[in-house]
C-alpha cells in the first residue's frame, strides 16, 4: 500500500491491518505493491467499482453499511463471472480523519470480506472529497468464466432474489417512512446488499450468459441482450412478489421498483433449454430463481428487451419509465 | 466495465476503448469483470493509486497530464517491485460529462499505456468530485519481486535520477516563474514523471530492497528502513545536481527539494557491497543512478534516516524540513 503521509501510514496500520488465512497472498499491505499467487489452470478476473456519497448512497448512511456496501457491489461482479473472490484493494479518499467514521467504515468492509473470504491486499487512503474505489480479484477455471455474451434466442431469462428491493428500500430511507417489519426489511435490502457468489459458482458450468444488475432489471438486461446479440421478452406477471414491498407500496411502484431500480446485485441468468433441468438440481440450497422471460432473435426495430403483460407486448415507457434514471441516484 | 448508466458506456466508448495488442486479454472492458491470463511461473502484482485534485496535482492542470500522471504513478509501484506492468483499471469520479476535458485526459492515459504496454481492460465512471483512482496489475517471476525489507547493513544506497526536480517544478508552477528552459524542463519534471520501469527489471536481481520515491527521499527511505530493520545514513554531497534547479533556486532549497519533495518516482535500490559491480553493469543504457549513502544498523534512538555533510551529522530538521509535509500538496 502506497503512501501519502505519516497520516496515511497510521490509518492503515490502525484500521485496515487485519490478519488474513489466505496462504496465496505473498505479500500483503505494507510494500509498493501486494504479490499475489494464481493457483495454476485459472484465469484472473479483475473489476473496479467506485461508490460517491449521494449518488451511490444516501448523504448520512452510516459508515458501516458503507464500507460493507463498497466491498459488496465488487463481489457481486466476481459473482456475475461465476469466478471466486480472492483480494481486494481499497481506495478511500477522506475529507478528514475521522476516527469512529473510518472504525465503523473498516468494520463493515471486514465483515464481508471475512464472510466471503476476501483478502485486503492493498491501495490508499488520500485526503479528498468522500469516494471509495474498490477492485476486486479473484480467479476462475480457465475458459470457464460466466460472460454476458453468451445467450442465445430459445435461452431461458432468470433473476435470483426479489429484484426491486433494494429500490423500495432507498425509497424507504429518501421518504422516511416510519419504522415496521417491513421498511426494516426492505432498507437492509438497500443497505446490505448479497452479492450473490456462491450463486454465480453454482451454476457456472450451466447457465449460458450472466450479468449482475446494478442499473436496473430492464437496462441491464438489455446490455446482456447487446452483449449476446439478442433481444429479450420479459414477462411481468413472472416477476417474483414481494410481500413487504407489497405492503408499503402500489403494484404498479413495486414493479417500477423491480424493472428500474437498481441496487438489487441480484444476478440475470441465461439457460438453454436443454439444461434447464440441470440449472434446478444446481439451485438447490442456493438462492431462489425465477424464470421472468425467455431470450428472443433480434426483430428489427424496437426495444431490445420487451415487457409482455399475459401475453401482450406493453409500453414500459409510457408506464413512466423514463423519469427513472439508472442508478441508485433514482 | 460496469456501468453507473447510459452516460457511463457512451464515456467508456468513446474515449477509453483503444485497441490493445496484449493477447493475455481474454476480456477486457465491456462484461462484469475483465479476464486476464497470468503466465506460469510468476506471481500476480497489484497496486492502486488514487489522485485528488489540489491534493495530487494542482487545480488547472491539464487533462492530458492528469491522465499521464495517474498511470505514471502507478506504474511506478510496478517499477519498484522489478515487475512487468501488464493491465489498468481506471475509476474516474467527474463532476460532469467535459468532452474536452475528457478526450485529454484519455489522451495522456493512452498516451503511457501504449508507451508501457499496459492494456485498459476496466474501471467505471461515475458523477461526483474529481477523483481518480488507478488499479495495475503485473507480474514477476515467483519469488523475484524487489520488496523494501531486504536491505542489509553494508547495503549502499543509490537512487535514480535527480531527485527533487519535480518538486521544484511544482514550485515553478506555483510561484509561476516565468517561462525559460528550466522553468518548462522542471514543469515537465513534475507533470510528467517516467516510471522506471525499465530499471526496475534490469536491477530486479542484483538489488537487495527497493521502493519509488512519491513522498519525499528522507521519509520514503524511512519507510525503506522500517521494512528492513535497519537505518540509513545519507551523504548530502552526493546528492546529484541538476543544472536547472540550481539555475533557479538557492542551493538550500535544493537539498530540501531532493529530500522532502515528493513526486519524483525516482526509485531508491539498495545493493549488497559485493553485487555493486553487477549492479553498475545491469545499468548500462538505463537512467543514472548515484550512490548516496550507506545501510547501516539500527543504533538505538535517533533518527533513521541520518543526513551527514563532509562525514558529520547534520540535523535537516532543524534546517527546516518540519515545514515540508510530506506529499504533493507540500
Amino acid at each position: 500500500m502506497s503512501a501519502g503521509g505519516p497520516d496515511e501510514f497510521e490509518i492503515i496500520a490502525k484500521y485496515f491491518s487485519w490478519p488474513s488465512a489466505r496462504s496465496d497472498v505473498v505479500l500483503g499491505i505494507g510494500d509498493d505493491a501486494a504479490l499475489l499467487t494464481v493457483p495454476a489452470g485459472r484465469q484472473l478476473v479483475a473489476a473496479m467499482d467506485t461508490l460517491v456519497e449521494g449518488i451511490h448512497f444516501p448523504a448520512g448512511t452510516a459508515a458501516r453499511d458503507i464500507g460493507y456496501r463498497a466491498l459488496a457491489v465488487n463481489l457481486s461482479d466476481i459473482a456475475a463471472m461465476g469466478a471466486d473472490p480472492a483480494w481486494t484493494l481499497l481506495s478511500l479518499s477522506l475529507p478528514r480523519s475521522d476516527d469512529s467514521w473510518l472504525e465503523g467504515f473498516a468494520a463493515g468492509f471486514h465483515e464481508l470480506a471475512v464472510q466471503s473470504g476476501v483478502a485486503l491486499v492493498g491501495g490508499d487512503t488520500v485526503r479528498g472529497p468522500l469516494v471509495i474505489s474498490v477492485q476486486i480479484l479473484g480467479h476462475v477455471a480457465t475458459d470457464g468464466a460466466l460472460t454476458r455474451s453468451g445467450a442465445r434466442p430459445g435461452d431461458a431469462i432468470y433473476v435470483s432474489g426479489i429484484p426491486g428491493e433494494a429500490a423500495a428500500g432507498l425509497a424507504v430511507i429518501q421518504q422516511r417512512l416510519a419504522g415496521s417489519p417491513a421498511t426494516r426489511f426492505l432498507r437492509q435490502r438497500f443497505l446490505r446488499p448479497e452479492p450473490r457468489v456462491a450463486l454465480g459458482q453454482s451454476v457456472r458450468m450451466v447457465a449460458s450468459a450472466a450479468m449482475d444488475v446494478s442499473d436496473g432489471l430492464l437496462a441491464d438486461l438489455g446490455k446482456l441482450c447487446a452483449a449476446s446479440g439478442c433481444s429479450a421478452r420479459i414477462d411481468l406477471e413472472r416477476l417474483p412478489a414481494s410481500a413487504a414491498m407489497r405492503s408499503l407500496f402500489a403494484a404498479s411502484a413495486c414493479e417500477r421498483f423491480a424493472l428500474a431500480g437498481g441496487d438489487d446485485y441480484e444476478l440475470l441468468l441465461t439457460v438453454a433449454p436443454g439444461r434447464e433441468s440441470e440449472f434446478h438440481r444446481r439451485l438447490a440450497g442456493e438462492t431462489a430463481c425465477t424464470r421472468i422471460g425467455e431470450v428472443v432473435a433480434v426483430a428489427g426495430a424496437g426495444d431490445t428487451v420487451q415487457c409482455c403483460r399475459e401475453g401482450r407486448p406493453v409500453s414500459v415507457e409510457a408506464a413512466g419509465f423514463d423519469h427513472f434514471a439508472p442508478g441508485t441516484s433514482a
